[in-house]
């Protein structure tokens, strides 16, 4: 077991921000499209029955992991049973789970990817290897080796995988063998709604993660593992290990909302509101810094993009001014030096997405302005 | 990591019971206690801060942390501050971060001791071994293993340690500085409403584990951890990697129960009724079922005994009938033969625990009997 994992820069930089900070750094939903009254609707129902407050099983309560496995079966072209579910604290528990029970020593990531998976997978000392492009996998996978992907609207760069990709990935699993974790948190959020059929639906030993914190709300900490019955069965005793179960009042909860609201009806406002605050966002960085070079994204909750200079001193420098948002550097395995950084454009008002641009922006350019005075001054005893 | 660890048959239990079982198995807390009309208030007025369903910080949110700290300072003895707690998802969840980020090879237990322990402790590859007498420990422990313990009401035994058992505890830590985990989750279910000052109060390297699962409700899922800042920071790293956070409502939940009613007060009711509950189990044993060697206990949520044959196999045959309890055997780290038994008192009703009992004891008599038949059979061609 590895011993010395550093923070996550990441929450490192949301624990230093503070009501004046404007942040573009962490991964949060935007809070006013929470569906608070239906939330508050189903947990004072929920809040009738007593056992929402006794411990319950580990893989999960019945109702909810049967309204999951509908989800697949309907909505995602993956026919799925409740069996096939297991209910974990935040998608985030999965890695943990799987690792745990299932990899020996190594996972393969796509270059970039995102940093709380790279946490778990070190936290178990697992090595962790960066891939950047698919056929290198031919070489690199072998039976034991997990394989870590974000097919959609992936976390840090937005980006999803086309079909000729994912035919490859099943292609080179099935010759390999190796064990695959899929995952879907951002899979529902395309800004018009289209919705890709999972790699894992084409591939047995393999396990897709799924969340409600970006569709309906992080702070209940309800994720879920699709996965044959297989192999379920076998991570049940790492998730009991860990915290018994997710908790049974954020279950009932989510369970009573989806029984009483249409998801799909709730998604359509937040997709909607999602797209408007991607373009504002982009027009800013059109606008105010045209040097940052960028593709609008087609969903999800980030503009990912590369400056002319290392992102990781300027980040640092801004979060100084009290504006966050976290450079790429720190979604490689790696560490390695990048220009590249994340913006998350679905926490902050239109004003503060310009604010801070802006702010960005004029940093940049008075930085640049002070290096041309200072080399007109090393030259003035020439002159 | 090992990879293959065994279910615990206590979940496996849980998870077989239906609504015919009479279980003395689970350490279910009677749901008819949960401070429920406190629960919707405190509820209700969290669900007003949309706050409530976003992302938190990793540590815990400050104002439960707080109180949590004030409970160590004014009612344990113990003077704490803020930055000394930690909130984790179930207490469970702290044998898993304080293993991975301190635990090298091995932990120390007593025998027998709480099964989820054991199963956290094997999960992650831990070499877990038991002692017998705290004396072992001079020879046993080093600098890097880790102890566990649970000095009050402790499961399955129910036994509370006395003070020169825990002046022999500091002496050793002392002198071996090794890693202290200490159990707390029964230690303010004294029925008589005493509470002993942690071992942890008086030894630096060492963490004490808290839940409100036993105390306000399972359901929840919120624990924490109490342990030196500079060692809470270095596991801070494991906690998010794991989930990122409790979930945020649930601690307000608490937090807000907190706020507006008596801890105590409500502990009162619930020790009062857990021992009355255990006067009535006494009873029923000593009237049905003379040969099960027991002691009263003086608080937590079990009694803990021992047939005159083999619990585990009494115990699978009690199962058929839809009667659960637990053999001590699977509390044991290295799973040793046992006719002792862990019998929870507080989640049934004094019907069923009567009948339970009565039920055992007659599946005994019947058992024993059907022995003295099939001798007194096996002899009549020589009678």
């Amino acid at each position: 077991m590895s011993k010395k994992i550093e923070r996550s820069y990441i929450r490192e930089i949301l624990d230093a921000t503070n009501k004046e900070t404007i942040s573009f750094a962490g991964g949060l939903p935007d809070e006013n499209l929470f569906p608070m009254d239906s939330l508050k609707k189903a947990s004072s129902k929920v809040l009738e029955d007593t056992l929402c407050m006794q411990y319950s099983k580990s893989q999960g309560i019945d109702e909810l992991r049967e309204k999951i496995a509908n989800l697949y079966t309907k909505n995602l072209d993956f026919p799925t049973t409740k069996d096939e579910i297991m209910i974990t604290t935040g998608s985030q528990q999965a890695f943990d789970i799987i690792s745990k029970t299932f990899l020996e020593d190594e996972v393969l990531v796509q270059t970039p990817t995102y940093i709380g998976a790279l946490s778990a997978f070190k936290v178990l000392g697992l090595k962790v290897k960066g891939f950047n492009y698919i056929g290198s996998l031919n070489y690199e996978l072998k039976s034991s080796s997990g394989l870590y992907i974000m097919s959609d609207f992936a976390n840090p760069n937005a980006k999803t995988l086309d079909n000729n990709h994912r035919d490859e990935f099943v292609h080179i699993l099935n010759k390999k063998n190796s064990f695959l974790i899929e995952d879907g948190a951002y899979s529902l959020l395309d800004f018009e709604g289209k919705i890709n059929k999972p790699i894992c639906a084409r591939y047995k030993k393999s396990f897709h993660l799924g969340s409600f914190s970006k569709i309906i709300a992080p702070g209940l900490r309800v994720g879920w593992i699709r996965a044959d019955k297989n192999l379920l069965e076998r991570i049940l005793v790492s998730k009991e290990a860990l915290d018994l179960h997710t908790p049974t009042l954020n279950q009932m909860i989510i369970n009573q909302f989806l029984e009483d609201n249409d998801l799909f009806n709730h998604l359509k406002k937040i997709r909607s509101n999602y797209k408007d605050k991607m373009e504002f966002m982009s027009v800013c960085f059109e606008k105010y810094m045209p040097s940052f070079q960028f593709s609008k994204p087609e969903g999800g909750m980030f503009i990912y993009g590369s400056f002319e200079e290392d992102s990781f001193l300027l980040a640092k420098e801004m979060l100084k001014k009290n504006i966050a948002f976290v450079p790429a550097e720190v979604f490689f395995h790696d560490n390695k030096k990048s220009k590249e950084a994340r913006f998350n454009f679905t926490n902050s008002s239109k004003e503060d997405i310009e604010k801070g641009i802006k702010e960005i922006s004029k940093t940049i350019i008075d930085k640049s302005e002070s290096i041309w005075f200072k080399m007109f001054k090393e030259r003035l005893p020439f002159l």
